[in-house]
Order: C-alpha cells, then structure tokens, then sequence
C-alpha cells in the first residue's frame, strides 16, 4: 500500500553513531553506519519504493541515555534535536521528528522536550529505555518518583511518549551470561522494556497523567500475548497487596499504550495483538535502518488482515495520534 | 468436556510447603497450604465436578531446586518421589507422577530420573527452574555442558521434561526492584523460564539430543509471540557468530517443545500458540492449586477452538505423549 | 457489558404477526406471538438485565414484502411506522426505529421512508427481502432499474437500509425440496440474502449511489467467508464479461456494507469478519424475538476479542452510524 | 514447501472437455482446454515447479453427472476412468485417481466405485454434484432414498468420497437472472454444493453409515462460517420437528467431513476453518485447470498458520486418508 508512515526510523549523528556498533558483526557495520548517518537519500529512495509517506524520526540508541554525565546528555540531545529539526526542514512532507531527551535530569528532559514541540516542531520524544546517571548506579527507570513533573510536562504538551528499548545494564543481566546471542533484539530488548512499560502502569503514574499516551514497538514487546496472565494469575485471591496502581494493567494497556510493527513482522502475532487491544492502537513501523524496509512493507501490505485494518495500522491511525 | 488430564498440578509435602508460602498473602496461606498438601480429598472431588480424568502431579516450587546442599537436595527429591508414589497408588487410574530431581548433582538426577520411571513407574519430571548449589554462587542453568550426560538418559528413558518456573535470584533482579508485583506468576516466572528455555535450544543440546521433549507452561512463557522476532530480526543480517546451535530457534522449539494452558487462560492466547506451534503441541493444564480448577475448566471446555482440537489439547496430546 | 445498542430487532401488529408462525412449531409459537407483539415490558426488562441501552425497532418478516396488492403493501407499512413512532415516543431513550416499506412501488416507498425520517424521526429501513407484486410473478429484487430512483433517496436522506432475510419462493427452491428444516435461519434466509446482497453490489448500484450504506445481520450471510473466492476465482482469467459494475465486489463490501451479529453468536465467525472486513462495520445485535436477548448478550460479552472491539460493537459504531 | 499433495485437480476427454467451455471468456478456452486435456507434460512440470509431489486427478464437471442417458453415462465414465487408469499407470509416484460415477444409476455407480478401487487402484471417487436422469426431470440428490446402497457400497471400500460443485439447473436459479456472473465458482457452485452437503448430513445417511468420509472444496463451500448458526439459531426452541437425522449437523461435519483449499486461497478463511474443524480435516489442493497452481502453492507455502500444520494441510492429511 502506498501512504504508509513509520515511526520507530533511527537516524544518528557522528557523536551517537558508534552505540550501534555491537548489534550487527563486523563485516556489517559498514552498511549499518552508511544507513544510520544517511536521511535524505537511500532513506528517502526505499520509501518511495516501498509506499512509506513519512517516517517520524529518532536517534540511535542508547545514545543520550547511557551518557551518565548530566551536562553531556543535555548537550547531545541538543545537538541531534537540532539536527533532526534542520533534516526535517528540508523534506517536511516526508520527515517528521521525535525528540531525545536527557532523561538522567527529568528538569531538563522536560525543557527539551518543550523547546523541541514547541520551537522545533517535533511531534512526541523516543527515549531508549533507563538512563544511566552519574549520580547513582542504579538505572533510573521514568516510574521512580522524580519524573513525575517530567510527565506532567509530556501530558501537557500532549504528545507520545516512544518507550525504545536498550539492553539491561551487566549486573542485570547474568541469565544472558554465555549466551551474548540473546541479548538486544533478539530477546532482552523485549523483556527490559516490557518491564520498564510494567513499572510505568503498575506505579499509578497513570491515576495521576491519565492522558499521557506511551509508544512500544515490536508488536507490544511480548506484552499483549501475556497480558491476561498479568492481570488473572491465581485470580481466586482477591488482593494484591503490593501492587500500588488503582486499575489492573490492562486497563492502562488499552487506555494509555500504543504498539508499532517495527521489527516483529509476523501476522500471528499481529492477529493476536488486534484482538487483545483493536486495530486503532497498532502503528505500522520498520525499525529501519535495523531492519529492512522492503522485509516490513512486504510482509505489512500483504498480511491476512481487513483493508480497514491495514489502512488504519499503516496510517491513519499516526495521522491521528501526531495530527499529520 | 469430561475425560481432561492436567499436568502441571502441583503438591507438597511438609519438608517443601513453606516454599510455596510468599506466593499469596497471609490470610490465603491457610487455604493455599491445605489445597498443596490434598490429594486424594478436594483435589479429586474438583476433578470429578470439571471432567479431569488424570493429573500428572509434581512437587511444589522451587522445593528441590532451591536447596543448595547436595546431599539434602538428594534426600528431598527422594522422600517427594517415594511419597508420590505412594500416593498415586491409591488411584492409579486417577494420578500419575512426574519426578522431582536433584539437579545440582547431575548424576545423582540422571539416577533418581532413572529410579522413579524404571521403579515407580513415573511418566517424566518436573523442575523448578536453575538450581542452586553449595559449589558455586551461580545459579546452574541446564544448558551448561556438566548437564548433557543428565540429558542423554533423559533422552534415553524417553520421557518428557517440564521446565517449570522460579522466581531469579535477587542479584538478577534489578530490574523489579521496588515492583515486587512482578515477582513470580504476574511476570518473573515467565521471564525467567523462557530464557531458560532459550539458552537450552541456543546451546545445542538439542543438535546433541534430538530426542527430547521439553515441555513450557503458561502458554509457552511468551515464546511463542516472540519466536518469528527471535529468529527473523534484523534479517539482512545473514550472520549470527555467537550462536552455537545448528537450526534456528523455532525449528528446536516446533520439534522439541509442548506447552500447555496452565495459568494462562485466555482464547486469543491459545490461538496465537495454535498458529505458531499448532494444536498438537499444546496440552491442558490448570496450576492447581495456585489456579483454580474451575477458572481452567470453564474457560478450556467453552474455548473458541474446534471439537477437534478441544479433544486434543484436552486429553489426546497427553495421552500420546505419556503413553497414558 | 453495558450500554449495548441492538438493531436486528423485531416488532409485529396484529396484522402480519401470523407471518412469523411458521417459524418455529406450533407449541412456541404462543410464547414467540407473545414476544413480537410486546415492547414496553418483557423487552424493555431483558434488555435491562442484559446491558441493551436501546434497541432499533423493525416489523416482523416478510410482512410488507410479502403483499402483492400494492395499496395494502403502502397501507401496512403505513400502519406498522405510526404504531412503531408512537411506541418509540414512549420510551424514546430506549427505543428508534426502522421503517417498513412498500417496495412493490419504488415511488411509495421512497416517499413512505422520507415520511418516516423526516416527520417521525426514525433512523433507517429494514427491508424483508425481495418484494412480491400483483404486476409480476417474478420476485422484485432491489438491483433492478426501477429501484434506482428510490435509491437515490436513501443516499439523499443519508440514512441507512437494513436488508432482512426472507424465504426464497417456493419455485426457486426446489434443491430445499424435502428438507424444510433447511428453510428459514438454518440456511435458506442467509443464501437468498447473500444473493440479494451480491445483485445490488454487481449491478453497479454502488458506482451511482457511492454513499449508500447497507446493513445485513446474522454476520453477513456468509459473505465474509467467500469473499476472496467471489472476486479472485480463476484468477488467471483477467476478464469477467458479464460483470455490470466499476469495482471488484469485495470492495463494495468494504465500503458500503455493515453487519451485524443477529443469530449468529460464535466467536470463530466474529473473528473472521473483523479480518476481513474490519471492526468498525459490525454491529452487535440480537434478533429478538426469534433469538435470545441472554444467548446473544451473554456470548458478546465474552467473546475473546478486544475490550476496544466490543465497545465500538457493542454501541460506539451504531451511535455513529446512526447519530444516537 | 515440497511434498504437497492436491487432490482437486481436474484433466478432461475429448467427450467431456466441452463441458468446460462456459467457465472461461471464449479466449482463454484454447489455454484451459489445452490445460484439461494435458496430464504428464505442462501439469508435471508445474508440480515440479511448485512443490507438489503427487496429484489425485478427477475428471472435469459436470460430465458423467449431467448425462440424462444411463447406458452413456456408464460408458463415458468407464471410458474416463479407464483413460485415467492409463496415464496414473504412466507415473504411478506422481499420479493417483478418482473415479467418475453414474450416479443416474445407484448400483452402475457402486459396482464402478468397486471395479476402480479393486481392479484400477483408485483411491475414492469424484462426483460433480446431483445428476441428471432420463427418468425424471428432478435433480437427483444423493440423500435420495434409492442411493443408500450405493453408500454401503462406498463405505465398505472405505474410500473418500468428493463432493465436486455443479451449477444449479435453469428452473432452480431464478435468483440468479440477470446475474449470469454469479454462476459457477463465483458463487453458485458453493451454494449448491453446501445444500448437497447438508441434505446429505440431515437425512441420516451418517447414522447408518457412520464411517463415509465425504470431502468438500473451496474451503468446505462457505459452511464452516455458518455452522454454527446451522444448528443454534432459535436455541430457545428445544425441538426440531422436520430434521431426520439423529445427530447436530456440525457433529456430523466434524466427523464426516474432510474440506480443500481448492480455489479459496485465502488465510483469514483457512484460519477460520481451523478454527471450526481442526487442521486434521483440511486438505491442500489448487483446482487446476481453473486455478494456477503457482497462486495456490505461493499462497499455501507462506499462510500465516504454523508448520506443523502446513505440513499436515500440504501433505500429511492426504498421506492418511487415502494411504499413501
């Protein structure tokens, strides 16, 4: 189908090019790299060829943030939004942006985020999983209290919130040990951020912003296909004593979360996610330049779903949510 | 439907109960302990009022697993078998038994594998997920190569393993820090086995052992939604130079692998696991007595599947597998 | 759930409740005569216990159609909208209505249902099928030239037509003979609906009147499940030479068709439909009183699809499609 | 995939190739013909291209069935099926046959069935819907009183039985005027051979011969979507005075029923016959010469079902029931 937009579309800048060095072997980086940096010409070419109207764009992860110094964060964010804003500029009807932000100084996350809406144009932030700070060890995940005036601040501008993955930091990750193939998208990208996501519905931060709108990508990163079991285990006990949320997860799933295609692109599992949160929440995306475009619009134009459907997932559902 | 068999029915016996004491909150405990030490009183009465004919029982979790001391890990299995067998006994017709095992010893578990289906006529064996030991500070995934000679009588004996879950350890869990909600059925359990699951078919045990049949509960732990991600992303990328196993994932896990309903009961999941794996592989199970059997029995007998199917997942699955 | 509009819903006066006798036997017919001829009471109290917040009312089958003489074909579907608007007046938050017309005469009845819509408010027709009339022996299906102006008013006055099953006449029906339980719901009114339906969409109706909405119940007369094969048979063959219409039909059922769930209450078909044609074009309703309010509510409510899904089923797309 | 088997596959003899003319645009006859009358050259040489390994061939429609002549009905059936005995024998690995039948006649029918499985190695019949009969006017349809013997005769060689489509005759089609694009696979051959299919399950021709085994095409000729509806609308009414048979249609569709994907290459419509009946009864085949063989196998080699179930639909299902 042509008209299509796509929404997880990473770009990267010299600065933040190199964090996508690990996820391909070696004798691959030189394609990755070329793709990463490019935005007005293969980019442009593959979605003409392929029906893609626009992409929103995003930098690369982790990128801002695994950069636990505050002042660094703040200055690399800048530099890529500013960028994107000007390749942007220069194809508005086909490039639209998604802000980085320095999510280790939630103050300063929330300027940016503004001056990017409001002085750049962009249309919602993506943010690469927990930032690491030079102020803790622990990673900061966006449920602990302190970013909760940074979700003010989102739930006003009103616009969405692109959860990306990153890999769990070492220390977390010993049930990877000696099995280096499971890490990243292969597997641990999906469970770090789906559990990030659980923790943002599970916090109640969604009894207090209950506008803001959070994007997963990868078909929900297993979500969907667990979610009744989230909500119904041993559902002959009545109480759930430590759970702090007033609504089960469900409800903030389907009230509050967005999923997109990108690199996921199987019809089972398309299926499965339609019928347990509507066509009207899914979003089309490719994951490009990780993944190829043609590989996510042949799969998506053909997949065995209603044409209504299709036209919803692969647009008009992004036409609604950024008001494109 | 009448004539159900479940297998992944848990007991317990004093010596283990208590591990099974953190999964409810206090007032449940009272119910909770007196449901896992039942057999042959409410346990069969519930059978008879929702149509199972035969549960596989096991031994509660993570019981065995969790007991660094090799000898009385030895010991505990033992004892769990001898009165299991015992009990199975005084209907035979009605339960069957999967053995628990000492897997911090790999041969003292090849040895009491080999004794409970040999001797006590048991049908396979159930473990609680790694196991810890007093050798080692690392908790002991079957994956690692001191496991393949286990594995070669497992293989040998030809019967199935169910790979049931535990909770991480605390130094692997970071990530649910703060979220104790996310702890066991709501979401660890199902992290925890499907990566463990994971490590097994990347290992290449299964190029070793072509012959074993692992079984996965709760619907798969979320494999199947992933797999087509787990094999297929970044696809241009012909290459994988750290993956030791010779077929991709989803070869080991259509061949290799059954997974049934315990806990997770809900119709788009089942349909999803049907697409991906197909109806063959997917057996009925309910979690007693962490679930409830009418909450299983309900749900399953009224499931959105065919005739067909229903009377596979329900009992002919089972009975092939276990020969029953 | 609650809130539930439903819009295959029948109603009789005394003088066409006898058309609905045959369908089903002697000893139910005092309990079925009982239901069409009530509204305020026991269908306002089912529809209270089973969530339906309003109901579109339309005479029974095949009444009006069924009426060769065209004056007493006007004058009963005259009688049968005034009866119907005094008792939606009654209780109009509960209650609208659909129009009954004299289709033997395109003129009388684009006139009766523009005096329906306009002066009595109601929201629509229902029509039984094709009309009998006293200037022909053939049956009057609604492709035919004679209907184009009456269609041009249901495109003017923007509102839309259901079209309800009717028997096929028994010179058409010989494959029937000698299986009269094949008559009726259990197979004959879907195949002469679907039929109907396939006419208007062949005919080019759709290309001249593009805004015209059609509803039809019972999950689309088995449409969606044919509806590859209607277009895409023989496919090598590019040319289909005696097809009157501008577009394939599967597109005319995408755009201007909606169905509904009337007496046709599984959940496997639900899922099929909204594959093919999408969520936002089926409706949620009963066909009382041939049906049960509790089957058809107590199925919908927990049909295994989206929370999302069964809201727009259930009522947000009949309030949008009918302004409620 | 390789290895598939189709077994709606059709070849012609110059007596009965002209029956096929109709189906296609004057054109495309020189190609269809050439089709028809070809077995070992073109037909190879597209299963080899296509993955499939052996064809079970059937003579074209409607042929035997609509010769009213007894006497020449056998002849031409013999002389097809002797024909048919020769070009299997040419490449017994790749080729297997149906036998075409005189039903005009039950006992000519059943002792050719007999001579064909026992003397030719055929492995079941094909029979293009009613036939016609110098002796009546009537279509005959085989629930018909005088064909029990012929059925006795079939399930006592225990060998499938194809339901092939015929169009309905002029004086049965009346719905069909003005709309010849509606006849033939577009749409009539499923409606009649869907009634055929029903009056021979509601007829109790399965409660006396419960082991029949009767195969429909085109996805099961749109009943699957119904079936439901088939036996439960007006659930409220306990009794059906008018239907013969002891049991519920869908239990003897479950049963005795075995469907094809032959010309109905859709996903959503397979996955819902999956969904009906279970994978075990569904069996690949293309429809050649009226279908391509590449649009059925590129569609069936990359359904969105699971390969365990492609594997049973392409080839496995085929392999048990006709022992091969």
């Amino acid at each position: 189908m042509n008209g299509k937009i796509a929404l997880e579309e990473h770009f990267a800048i010299p600065e933040t090019v190199m964090d996508s060095a690990g996820f391909v072997p070696d004798n691959y980086w030189i394609e990755l790299k070329a793709r990463l940096l490019d935005i007005q010409d293969t980019r442009l070419k593959l979605m003409d060829e392929h029906g893609i109207d626009q992409m929103i764009l995003s930098l690369n992860a982790p990128a801002v943030q695994a950069i636990p110094n505050h002042a660094k964060a703040i200055e690399i964010a800048k530099k890529a939004n500013d960028y994107l804003a000007e390749e942007c500029a220069k194809n508005p009807e086909r490039f639209k942006a998604f802000a980085a932000l320095p999510m280790q100084d939630p103050e300063a996350a929330a300027q940016e985020l503004e001056r990017c809406v409001k002085e750049l144009g962009f249309v919602g932030a993506l943010v690469n999983g927990f930032s690491q700070s030079e102020t803790t060890e622990e990673p900061l995940y966006y449920d602990l209290p302190q970013y909760r005036s940074f979700w003010a601040k989102v739930e006003e501008l009103d616009v969405p919130f692109y959860l990306h993955p990153r890999n769990p930091l070492p220390q977390d990750s010993c049930i990877y040990q000696g099995h280096p193939w499971l890490m990243g998208p292969t597997w641990a990208f999906a469970q770090e951020t789906a559990v990030h996501a659980l923790r943002l519905m599970g916090s109640g931060l969604f009894d207090e912003h209950p506008k803001l709108k959070i994007i997963l990508g990868h078909m929900g990163e297993g979500l969907p296909y667990m979610m009744w079991r989230i909500d119904n285990r041993n559902a002959w006990v009545e109480v759930e004593p430590n759970y702090p949320a007033k609504k089960k997860i469900c409800e903030y799933f389907n009230e509050n979360f967005y999923i997109t295609t990108s690199g996921n692109f199987r019809t089972q599992t398309l299926i499965d996610a339609m019928l347990e949160i509507g066509s009207d929440k899914i979003l089309f995306s490719t994951d490009w330049p990780f993944e190829n475009i043609d590989h996510a619009s042949n799969w998506f134009d053909q997949a065995s779903i209603s044409e209504a459907d299709r036209q919803k997932i692969g647009h008009l559902n992004a036409r609604k949510l950024f008001n494109l």
